[in-house]
């Protein structure tokens, strides 16, 4: 089980607002069930088996394109610990026990 | 205002987990009383003043060597939108209302 | 064709170094001929079909876990860009043309 | 001595190439003759004293603003090691010899 936060992006839309991209990647990410998402102020993290959220990041690149976009940037950021469970809620409530 | 995520992770602990790294810079923000910030699995989200989240995020880059860390690595990522008044809560709204 | 930035850490090993560990990764990338790749100071560029460079980082990602880390921190950036064609000197030469 | 990647981009200005903008960030570094500047497909490489280059980078970042564009997307990744002197030539090298 691997914690990713995706972030994508069109560039030169002539629009500065993402949102409305942003719903669409989140539409196809509503069909893959077996990914858990929680929308950040500044991304998106998943949490699954890592080829699963890849194959699903894969899916939402191609959104903004989709959408008319000539240019888009997409970045990931992978957490990958094996020697323990890890969960999007576990990290957070780590960090919040030692405060 | 701007809208800036930040992770900064200690290199070659020894130990795998960071949340004690990521609580200490959680101290470091309670003492900012003019940057709101956000705890999400993969980083913290700050928002405010751009020069004043970014005083913080330098003391905050000092904590894992003051705790014994010999290397860091910090990213940052600024959202600074100045064509209309932005924050963390509104721009998941936004997301949201569209979904 | 697409420009991906890949940035591979271990976390938890106890030493600071982390050049082995991408000196294993371009051993990888050795074999995957399709794929053109650059060594920078932070991370390495790769350009090519974006389902193949994203492949060849789906095994690089693996590295370390083969080299005893537990946990590993695995950033990627992708710039696809599908109004025209775009290539890592492309991109250098359309800066430098300017300066 | 620090070695900081730094990527600029204007979202939202219509035109898909940012190349204009990165060449005009470069100008910035010209003045900045403490921070050393390598230009990479992805972003662009500085090495020097933190508190210089984040100077240097808080600079950078008002130059889209300057040019007309309303949002500034900014990632920067520090990577800060204080056990052993650190450069972007050495980091390079380091990774070639093991090759």
């Amino acid at each position: 089980m691997a914690i990713v936060e995706v972030t994508i992006v069109p560039l030169g839309t002539g629009d500065t607002s993402v949102s409305k991209y942003v719903a669409k990647c989140h539409e196809v990410l509503k069909k893959e069930t077996e990914v858990k998402h929680m929308l950040t102020p500044m991304g998106t993290v998943l949490e699954g088996d890592l080829d699963k959220i890849l194959a699903a990041i894969r899916k939402m690149h191609e959104v903004p394109f989709g959408e008319g976009a000539k240019r888009v940037s997409t970045q990931i950021k992978i957490d990958d610990r094996r020697d323990k469970q890890s969960s999007m809620t576990g990290k957070m409530e780590s960090v919040e026990s030692k405060l």
